[in-house]
Parts: C-alpha cells; structure tokens; sequence
C-alpha cells in the first residue's frame, strides 16, 4: 500500500520494524537452553548473491519487470521456516530470474503467453507467506515470479446480494479497507492475514476466522475469473448450482498450476454488531476433546472454538500451563447471541470444564500471540532455534489417537534429533461435525547450519505418522513442494490422471508453478 | 425392497398403485379446459414394441445382465413430463439392450471392463428420476444400463464422528430405514426421496430438505468411492482439508460421465427432536421476496424457508390464491428452536408479512401436495396436459427481474403453443445469503400427439431467459443431456477442455453415459 509506512522484510515475516529486536531474540535462550548465545545476523541485501539472470522480459512488457536483487531476494522464498533459515544464511540459489508485476489481467495474460513460448516457469505470487514451498521454484528454467499486489481493487460492490467483485492481488487489510465503506467485511482472517491476497486464498483453499461452518475461504466464492494459458475462465455468479462438478471448485485449492486466479466474486457480510465470547479451562484434554466435540455437533456453529493444550495455552499467555483452555465465540450483525453462547457454554460444563474467570483477558491473549508467533518464530530462527508448526485434519474416531501419536513419535523425532524435548504444543483451530484440524507447534535449540537437516526429519516423521492415521497433509496450509510427499500418498490416484489431463490441457507448455501439485 | 408389497411404474413416477385413477385424470378436465376429454391408457407391457437387442453380455457376468421387455422399457428413461410422454405413447426406441444389476464393486469394475472392450454405453442408473435426460442414451452403439439398486446396504456407522459408509444404490427409505436403529437419518429428502438413490444424489448434486445452509447432498459427502475404467478411486475420510482441489468435488456432479459412485461416506445426523414452524402471507411478493432475502442474509438458518407464490400456493393447498405465503421450520437434536423461528418471523412481518392461523395446516398441505406431485403430473400428462417445472438460482440482484422475465416471456411462450394462459407458478425452494432458487412449474392444456414439441418450444423459451439473466440451468436438476444446451453456454471453456481432459483420461474408451456434459 502506497501509504504504508512500514517496509516488508525480505527475509522474514512481515515488517521490519516489528522483528523482534537482537535483545529479544538472545532473552529466548533463558527460555530455551540449547540455543545459540547471539542472534544470527540478518544479511544487508546488498551483501546478497544472486544467480545471474537467464532471461530478458519481452520488450513490450519492459517496464512491468525487475531483475534488481531486492525483489529477487524478497521473491525467492515464502515464509516457512526453512525459508526463513535459507535467507538468513543467504542462500538464495532459488531465486526467480525475474519479478513481474502486472497492472491489469491482460497483463498477465501477456506474461502467460510470452513464459509459453520463451519456456519460463511462472510462479504465481500474492503476500508470498506460502510455507509449503508453494512459491518457490525448483526446476532448472529461467523462472518468474508473478507478483499479482498490483491488482488490489474492489471493482463492484452488490449490496443487494451482499457480494463484491475484488480483484486477486489485494491483501488482507487492503480488501477490508476498501470492504469498510460499504459497511461490509469478508471476515477472513487467517494468521497471515496482513500478508497474503485474496488470490492467494483461494489458489490455497485458506482457513480463516470461523472455527465451525465457512471454515474456508472456499466458502465465500461465489465466482471466479481465471487467466489460464488458452484462455481466461469466468464463472457465471451463482449462489448455488447442480450443473456439472463445480468449476470453481477445480481453481480452488490449484495453487496456481492450471491458472492465475484475478478477480473473484465473494460473499461478504454485514459488520457484526453482536459479539459473546469466553473461555474455559479443563484439567482433561480428553474430556476437553469430547466437549469440543459435543460443540462440533450440536449445530451451534461458534465462531471460535479454539482449543488450547495446556502446553499452547501457556506458550500463547492465555493459561498457566496446567490446564487445557477452550476459547469460544459468537457474532452476529442481526441478532443477540448470548443464548447461543450460553447453550455453547454449558456444553463445555457438562463435560468437565469450568468457566475461566476474566475470560476476555485470556481470549485477547491468545489473540495477540496468534499473531505475534510469526515474529518470535523468527527471533527463534535467529537463535538456531527449530520452531515450526504443522496442521492437518481427521474424523472424530481418530482424533485422540492420533494427537497421542504425534505426541509420542514426534516428540521422539525432536527428542532424537535436538537432545532435548523441547516444546510440542497442540491446539485444535477448526472443527467439524465429523472431525477436528489439530495444529501442532515445535520449539526445540537446533545446531547452527544443521537447522534445516533437523526439521526435515522431524517433519519426515510427522508426515509418517499424519499418513498412517489417514489425517489430511494440510487443513489449510496447501501442498506446494514441501507437502507433495504426503500429498501424493493421500491423493486417489485416478484423481491423480484427471487432474494432470487437466493440467495439460489448461497449461500445455507447462509453464504454470512446476512441481507444485504435479510434477 | 424385499418387503415392499408396491410396484414401481414402468411408465410413470413412483408406484403403480399410487398412480391416479382413470376417473380423477379425467376430472382435471373441469379444472383446466382444453384437456382431452378422457386419459390415454397406458400400455401393456407385452405390447410394447423394443428394438431388437444387438449385443450379448459376458458369459461369467451373464446372470447379472437381464433383457427382458419390461426391465429394458422400465430402463429407458427417466421421470421428466418427456419421459412420460413417449412413454405413454409406446415410443421406446431408446431403449437400452441389455440391464445390469451388479451385486457387487467388482461387478461394477467387470462391465465396465467389457463395455470398454466391446465398445457399449453404459448409462448408470440408480432410482431412475431423472428430469434431465440423464439415464436415455441417445448414441448409436449397444448400451447397457447399470442398475446399482442391489449395492444398498448402510456397511459401517461410525458413531464418534457421525458418519456412515453407504453403497450407492441404496434408495431413500432403504438408507433411512438403515441409519433409524443407530438413532441417526441423513434428512436429504429431495422431492424425489422414495424413488431416487444416494449414488444419484452425488452424481447429479441433489437439493435436499435444507432450505438453508447445507442446500445439496455435496455438503454431508466425507469421501466418496467410484469404480473408473482406469481403476477405483477412493478419497480418505476427512471432515476437511486444504490439499489441492477436491477430488470429491471432482466427481459430484459427473453424472455418471467419469465413473460409477459405488459408496460414499456421508455425514449423519442426530434425530430432531426440538422443531417449530411457522406459514407467513403476504399480499405483495417482491415484498415476500425482500423478507426471505433479508431471512437468507441474517445467519439464522431456517431448515425451511419456501416462498409460494399465490398460484402455486393455491395449487399445493397452502393458500386461496391470493396471498403468497411463506413457510419457515427450525430443527434441532439438542436445543430449542422457537427462539430463532420467532426472530425469523419478526423478519418476515417486519417486511409486511402476516402470521397465518393454523400454520401447521398449511405447511402439512404444501408437504402432501409436493410429495403427490410427480402423480398429478402423470394424470395430467395422460389428459394431454403440458405439464413440467424447471428451477433455476441466481444472486439476489437479478431475482426480481428474472422471476418477471419468466412471467412475462414464459408466459408468452405457454399462451402462443397452448393458446391459453394455462398456469406459471413459482416456489422458492432453496435460499443463499447471495441468492435463491426459483422453481417454476407450467400446466397448460396440449394436443394430442404434439406435447412433446409444445413442451420443448416453450422450454427453448426458459432457456433462453435463464440464459439472459445469467441464472443457471439448473439448482439441482443436473445436466442431464436435456440441459446441454443451456449448460454449454454457461460452462467456462477453459473448464470445459480440462473437463474434458478428465474424462479422456479416465474413461479412455468414452463409454460412460455419453452426451451427458460432453459430445
């Protein structure tokens, strides 16, 4: 945004200004023994080295691109862990040859038509927060990164169907900017919320903020416009339709393989005018499991249902360490919604919980660590810390098992790999009538330069235990690079053929993110 | 079903025993002049005419395979006023040359085996309802039709996370009457219910007994199994995840054109046992319009929300003709409802409407009369009536406009073909916070022998309108080869080639239903 003052970081999450400070990040270490004793230092772009760049834009197109090294740098990686690790040790050998940046979808159906015919791989670009490798590419073409922020406009607003035609590019705070004025919000917000697009969302298939019901951005698509390379794809806007398998539903979640997603029609909402929430402690995450399950399936539909393990409840402020903390929440723009709270409320009691006294306390807590994390994931980083998270999603039967299991083998993973047990927190961010998405948290001291070795085997060994319990790879994280391995188990494999004849009709050259979803 | 002492109509909807009498067709007469003055009869079977049959099935599969005269008639068509029609007048040159009932997947995988090998169509068919053309095969090859109404049974229920694994042919009552001993029911109950299958529900996305919210069958799939010609996929149980497109939502819809659903896991429910309803009037129906869009949008979720306008309020039993009136319902497992039905209707007076006394009587009429239906139809289709529906959805903003463009130019087309007004009711079946199905039902009186082409010239009519005003072929109807016309010009291109792709890849040999989506 034009009136931005902060500076995006290139290494890291978010804004430069709110990295955690040297001081800080060397205070973990009281925290955490085992890590380094200083930060590492965060490299001057100008001490960066970069590939040489192996392919000059089209000339019509010219000043659409740049090769200098602070976009290549800042569009090599997206802002997992291990690209963090990379760009503090400067490694940037990913870097795309070159950073395109269209101001209108004809735009980007040139850069299509130009990578088809020079053989560049096209890497659809939005807040660059992927952290599944999803915009990082691996191959041995010249690459572009296709960096879409400058189409950032809501172009109609329909209240009479409270919907509004926004363009892909647009980040979180730029689309409920523009929302505002309308007396309208798309009331998503996942963490990434400040830096990731609207496009971004949907090519993901995110999860936002509503713990039950529209858990994902997929639920607010009305339709989509899509640039693919024979064409540009729109949807009729259609509230709901039984003609054919979805078309929408095929972008969604295509994470910029089969198309460049540039405008989509979105739901939107009223302003909630109505709020309730509170918290509730249990000293049994079993019986805290059940409640949030009795939740799940009473057709209460919370906003928030957000369970902490005592673990996470203490890592994020809101409990002390010893008990279990459900946070709940309701809205509405219409009507009361006390009631509903208290219906919720009483679920939770009836399995053993108690209501936490100064509820709101601990709910703002949680809410301002969710989204500090980031920032200390970094400072973590810098400290030779490994600090990752992974989410997946399964059926209510397999829920506990599974928690106990990534317990036991992943903690045994970390235990093995850094020495020590260091944290393995867990908390349960959406749910279903039929099953959870547990979401776990790794903190333990790494070796210097051996960091990414040590995720990687961690990580190898959450991913065994997710396929073995049949627990989805991602919730709403995607597949990109980093998940194909589980990705590629989990998916049927006739699904497999129709979605590369897809892919190959849509993008014959092959140009569109190489390696994401397919290889 | 073993036990059941009725007998499915070979010609008409439902049950022979339940098909109108001679006497009560021949009453419409007074109702709507211009009829005939007595009903056709209806064929024997042993006089039925059917083309020769041309191609022998498998000797290891031959005990599955019938070809009988009243299996193959029986087979033919679907339900549409179409079906009936030719039916009636003893026109079954579409019938297929052989039927077979698998009793098992494997079955289900060896006839497609050999349909590849020997070069014949095969058109699955589950209860036989289709409206839309989607079980006729209208090519030149042999063809087979695949009844699956034998794979029936409810094979596990997992009580944890409320979900059952069903084989696709089980029929409505036969799921139910499976799920009722766990204390559990789906509540999807089409129009159709009694005479329609789980695999035909998923196959053509089905609208359900939710007016609100969880519209279509799409939404309690947790996975689903499908024989392909390439091999069986099967997606994992999951309540939800992010990676990549859905494969499931790949195959909902697919119309029997990329492989046979053969089971599905569905998410179930906890019996009702709190539910209030109410029936609303209004003199005025943009108001009554206003009152359910303002109802759609408040994120109260009424499991009913059905606008009559006065016509078809009249019509069903619901209303003197004068008024429209609305019918609204909550249910719930665990909690009272009469809260949010009484927020609800303070909606809906707020907007002019007023409550109607003996409101359970009325909701209980248009509940019999929307079940008796599909017989009327049959009856009236004997006397030579013109008489079919068709539904549609679209976003709030063009709801208006488009209900008057039907009125005005759908009405045209009636009083031109038929030469009086006859009727065009409308109901709205299905509501969105962006939009709402309308569905549209014609009488009009015919002449003999010239139904068909009456019905498909006003048809040509709705079409087109729907077409103008960007409302979708079809809500829940499905495809179908009858909606090819209207589904062509409203499929994204790009989606049709990767669509097309798909099927190339997993139906190499284009055996299955072919016409249906794609040439």
């Amino acid at each position: 945004m034009a009136d931005d003052p902060l500076t995006r970081s290139w290494w890291g999450w978010g804004h430069v200004e709110q990295a955690l400070p040297d001081d800080e990040c060397a205070g973990f270490g009281a925290l955490l023994p085992g890590l380094a004793d200083r930060p590492r230092p965060v490299p001057a772009p100008a001490d960066l080295v970069l590939p040489p760049v192996r392919v000059r834009p089209p000339a019509a197109l010219a000043d659409r691109f740049s090769d200098t090294p602070h976009d290549r740098a800042a569009h090599t990686y997206g802002k997992a862990y291990r690209d963090v690790v990379r760009a503090l040790a400067g490694d940037l050998r990913a870097a795309p040859d070159l950073v395109a940046r269209p101001l209108s979808e004809a735009d980007v159906a040139a850069v299509l038509d130009w990578a088809g015919d020079a053989g560049v791989a096209v890497i659809p670009y939005g807040g660059g927060s992927s952290v599944v490798g999803g915009v990082e590419y691996r191959g041995d073409r010249p690459s572009v990164s296709l960096d879409l922020t400058a189409l950032d406009r809501v172009l109609e607003v329909d209240p009479v169907s409270r919907a509004a035609r926004v363009q892909a590019g647009a980040l979180g705070p730029v689309l409920e900017e523009q929302l505002r004025p309308h007396g309208y919000t798309l009331r998503h917000f996942p963490q990434s919320f400040e830096f990731s697009t609207v496009g971004g969302w949907l090519a993901t298939r995110a999860g936002g903020h509503y713990a039950t019901l529209h858990t994902h951005i997929d639920d607010f698509v009305e339709s989509l416009r899509v640039v693919t390379p024979v064409g540009v794809s729109e949807s009729w806007r259609l509230p709901g339709s039984g003609a054919g398998p979805s078309p929408d539903r095929m972008f969604l979640g295509s994470e910029g393989t089969l198309g460049v997603i540039t405008e989509a029609w979105l739901r939107v909402q009223d302003r909630p005018a109505h709020k309730a929430s509170a918290a509730v402690t249990f000293t049994d995450f079993a019986a805290a499991l059940d409640a949030v399950r009795a939740i799940a399936q009473s057709g209460l539909h919370p906003v928030n249902c957000r369970l902490l393990d005592p673990g996470e409840a203490l890592f994020s402020g809101a409990g002390d360490g010893t008990v279990s903390v459900l946070v709940l929440g309701f809205e509405s723009a219409g009507h009361p919604v006390d009631a509903q709270l208290k219906s919720t409320v009483d679920l939770a009691l009836a399995h053993g919980g108690r209501v936490r006294e100064n509820s709101g306390a601990a709910v703002e807590s949680w809410r301002a660590a969710f989204l500090r994390m980031p920032y200390v994931r970094d400072g973590l980083a810098r400290m030779s810390g490994v600090v990752e998270t992974f989410e997946t999603a399964t059926t209510w039967d397999r829920v506990p098992d599974l928690v106990e299991a990534v317990r036991t083998e992943v903690g045994a993973a970390v235990r093995e790999v850094c020495g020590v047990p260091g944290l393995l927190n867990c908390r349960f961010t959406h749910v279903y009538p039929d099953g959870a998405a547990p979401y776990f948290t790794v903190v333990a001291p790494g070796k210097p330069g051996a960091e990414l070795s040590m995720w990687d085997e961690i990580k190898a060994a959450a991913i065994e235990v997710l396929h073995r319990h049949r627990a989805t790879i991602t919730h709403h994280h995607a597949v990109g690079r980093d998940h194909r391995p589980g990705y590629d188990r989990q998916r049927p494999d006739p699904f497999a053929l129709a979605l590369r004849a897809a892919k190959a009709a849509l993008d014959p050259h092959g140009v569109l993110n190489p390696g994401v979803l397919l290889d």
